[in-house]
């Protein structure tokens, strides 16, 4: 199982450590651009009219911890019970809103967290009758909720 | 970039032509499982209370092709507009109800559509303050949307 770049992701975090925690964190949520090189542009056929896309990144290297603590809660987790970027196939995933293209294969999207530069793997249409859940519980995670600016 | 197994889906499609649309599609949805095998299930501390994850799994083989026609819909899209297991990284996502481990790496899960045996790639926890987003416009797939029992 191998994975290819189909392009990048451009946005305002040079380093990790500028990197803020979610892609909700900073308010106003940064403008970043998704580019897909020209050989892969003929998938982008059909996206216009989708709000929000589900964006999927590569967060290498691979890593073989299997439990982290995190810096904001202090007890040890497993990696699939978080978001960290530390995991066995470090597939880095975001929702993020969609504003239409600004140039070929320029998607303009929000809601980015990721470092400039980051591969990226695969887009697809974000379907709110298979992928939304807004009353999910959170577990452990519920304290630390990142609030939505104008949302409860 | 290469990926490992980290485990498998056990649903009762046995093969792509038995598998729904969507995971929400069959109602009731089918009771699934993810299966972490045991090299893996320390990654799964913490898990609990997460009423809903998102699973990572491996449609492949890849293919070049890069648009494809709906059965559904008679019109050429391009993949990234669309969820198909056609892409040139076939990694697929889905949003699943979590209910609980059945033992050890047995975690019980619905809204699957894919294949008796896949093999899973990660499983993070689903947030719904950056991943819910339940009025987003579907672009085309809009008509095709898949109703959710006991909701709008």
């Amino acid at each position: 199982m191998r994975l290819r770049a189909i392009g990048h992701l451009e946005t305002p975090f040079a380093s990790i450590a500028d990197c803020p925690r979610n892609g909700r964190q900073p308010d106003p949520a940064p403008d970043c651009v998704a580019v897909v090189e020209p050989a892969f542009q003929p998938g982008l056929a059909g996206i216009e009219g989708f709000s929000h896309l589900l964006l999927f990144y590569w967060l290498g290297p691979q890593s073989d911890a299997l439990t982290i603590t995190p810096p904001f809660d202090g007890r040890e987790r497993g990696v699939f019970a978080t978001r960290a970027p530390v995991r066995p196939n470090p597939i880095g995933m975001s929702v993020v809103a969609f504003a239409g293209l600004d140039g070929p294969g320029r998607l303009l999207v929000r809601y980015l967290d990721c470092v400039d530069g980051t591969a990226l793997l695969d887009i697809k249409p974000y379907l709110a009758s298979t992928d939304a859940e807004p009353e999910a519980a959170m577990g452990w995670l519920a304290p630390h909720r990142t609030p939505r600016p104008g949302k409860r």
